[in-house]
């Protein structure tokens, strides 16, 4: 184990955390209630969209043939033996010479094969029908497999389900679809100096937020938390709320004081709720050094900084990959934008930096603008507006970098 | 009334409808679970940020008067009289020459200004602390006010809570918090082609996806939505439906079938169900011109065309906006990415054209490809990421033409 026990690379955290890690498993769920969730299997087609042919426009019914070279001057005469109201039909048949009138998104009549549209004719005072332009075969009409043919496929494994796919699915009449179980994730607040966010400080007390924080962007992610009631910094204690959190939970996220003890302490927790436990121990990013990764019963146990900056930084650059990867959904480029750098950035090689900025719109460009002087401080979070990375291959970077600002999503 | 009776601009229809409409009233929430919602008030602060001197280092707090001069050489040497753990504890105070623990994120002793790092100390033998670097007044700390000062301003009205928003508002003892109520908004399916997503199809009938298709819409934007069963081309049917819907939300929307008849119908039912009723009776974009809008009992009442592209197109462009001006957020802008367009588009001076498009990343840029041939087609919207607007005043985009995506949220 001891080989893993140093600081490693925030790409590296993610990966020696999610390697030993399945997926989680699966249920069917109601496609009408399945936005947001991460479908488990590719879905194919078994049945054609639309099933029949639909008229495209309101009008009538033809033999394309029995409109050639209709004109203004020489229209074709036709017949109108009846209509095909919307839903479910009996459906006549027409003879050449006679048409029936059609409804958008209605059927044709039998031996029909497209559609004039209703602008391009007229009833003579006799109650024939005249047409004006001819039509060709299909013309104004959807054909069955127009929307989706057999065999396509409406969405794969790892997809998340959009507005645009439970559309699809239930069109299909795929009314149950298989996903991913939701993640519950269980947060564990401690640190001494700590009170419950709505309590009265005395003085040297602070309020955790870090357990509301962390629960927020949980449930951004579309995944449930279980907030556990704050800990003190005690190793029994935090073991026996971790020994719960792993029972009810997929994943457990402690975040720790801000004292070195406080934080010893969550080593000492992780390492002995079971096996493996921790797999790394320090984070070469800023801010956000001091947080553990472990896994135990094949569940990820993080412990995460007790300042609030470092808390969240880490949530969305370590955190936020490893729940996604559980969740089986797809990783995707998070959003961002680029920008121009308002100032110059030091930083140190060998370590990642992450430095929150707000965006500027100028007239030409977009400047990102880096949060100063209080890098601690939970101000800065609600001050800005995503993240810009400094590699750990450089030292910093030059004011006039175009830089990816990665959005808060 | 009849004068505005017209088709107008997708902008004049967001216009006419919001102009009527009152935001929606203010209740006071719990701000652990306020992720989201829509912020009533400025809120200020009415303390400090932190609320006593912190430290940010794990070492010693001193007088930064005593350490002057300090070098590895020529350490000064202080006497260590206690120690402040994390919390609520007893200040000592320090004389000239003294030096207490301090913790990062605890308390200083009284008299102390500065905090000399664990790093840059060690003890003699007789137990006496040398220090090897001097501290400047106030270094290693973390001022009150530093974060938040007396009278920052937080939030503003009409924000939407972020987690920083929260994590701060609750840093601050700030543990309720005024919001605009959450929106519900009824949505009402007719069409007698139509049939419920689940039941099965008997030829001619087309099952119903809009009500969850504009459902998961409206849960996207954070708001609820009462979806009510599936009813029949009828007036009476369709206003009784609408009068119970007006009754429990706040702004209902109903899609009609797609025939020309249900349609009107919608228009009817809209101008019956109260004052001032329809103010407008189609918008002039495409897809989703048969759309109409109408205001009743201050509450918006829009008739979305019954093809699933157009009622989600009109959705995204005229009633997103109107939902959210109710609901008392700030307008922003909707995410995009800038592209190329991949292919000539053509469109009619006077109308605005809304296009899916997928993405396609190349090397030094991102293209836009525009869906052909399948306009009314459910698998436009899996198979796509956003829409390419094409104004009014034009009568197409060129190939190549820099377009700006606007992305699904």
């Amino acid at each position: 184990m001891d080989q893993f026990l140093k600081v490693v690379s925030p790409e590296d955290a993610v990966a020696i955390v999610s390697d030993q890690l399945p997926k989680v498993s699966s249920e069917f769920v109601s496609t009408q209630s399945s936005l947001g969730r991460v479908l488990f299997d590719d879905v194919v087609t078994n049945i054609q969209l639309p099933e029949f042919v639909r008229s495209s426009m309101d009008g009538f019914s033809v033999k394309a043939s029995n409109t050639f070279g209709a004109t203004e001057d020489l229209p074709a005469y036709l017949e109108v033996i009846g209509e095909i109201g919307m839903g479910h039909q009996p459906v006549p048949s027409i003879s050449p010479g006679q048409a029936v009138i059609a409804y958008t998104g209605g059927m044709l009549a039998d031996g029909a094969d497209a559609v004039v549209m209703i602008e391009h004719t007229s009833m003579t005072s006799d109650g024939l029908l005249q047409i004006f332009r001819p039509v060709a075969e299909g013309q104004n009409t959807i054909r069955p497999g127009e929307d989706f043919g057999l065999g396509d496929i409406v969405g794969a494994n790892g997809d998340v389900i959009t507005t645009g796919t439970l559309g699809a699915l239930l069109a299909l009449g795929i009314d149950k679809v298989k996903v991913f179980k939701q993640l519950t994730v269980g947060v564990i607040s401690s640190g001494d100096e700590l009170v419950p966010s709505d309590a009265t400080t005395k003085l040297g007390q602070t309020r955790d937020i870090n357990v509301h924080t962390i629960a927020a962007q949980i449930q951004k992610l579309g995944m449930a938390y279980a907030k556990f009631p704050l800990v003190d910094d005690n190793l029994e204690s935090l073991k026996s709320v971790g020994t719960e959190a792993l029972g009810r939970c997929d994943a457990v996220l402690y975040t720790s004081g801000s004292s070195l003890s406080s934080r010893d302490l969550t080593y000492q927790v992780i390492q002995s709720l079971g096996e493996p436990g921790v797999l790394a121990h320090g984070i070469s990013v800023k801010p956000g050094k001091p947080t553990v990764l472990g896994v135990t019963s094949g569940k990820p146990v993080i412990g995460l900084p007790g300042n609030p900056v470092s808390a969240l930084t880490v949530f969305d650059f370590v955190v936020d990959p490893i729940l996604r990867h559980i969740s089986g959904r797809k990783t995707l480029p998070p959003p961002s934008v680029t920008a121009i750098l308002q100032n110059d950035l030091p930083s140190e090689r060998g370590r990642t930096d992450f430095v929150r900025v707000s965006l500027q719109e100028t007239e030409n460009s977009i400047k990102a603008v880096p949060v100063w002087g209080k890098s601690n401080s939970i101000s800065v979070f609600s001050e800005t507006v995503g993240y810009i990375q400094i590699p750990s291959d450089q030292s910093g970077l030059y004011l006039g970098t175009k830089v990816e600002v990665r959005l808060d999503e």
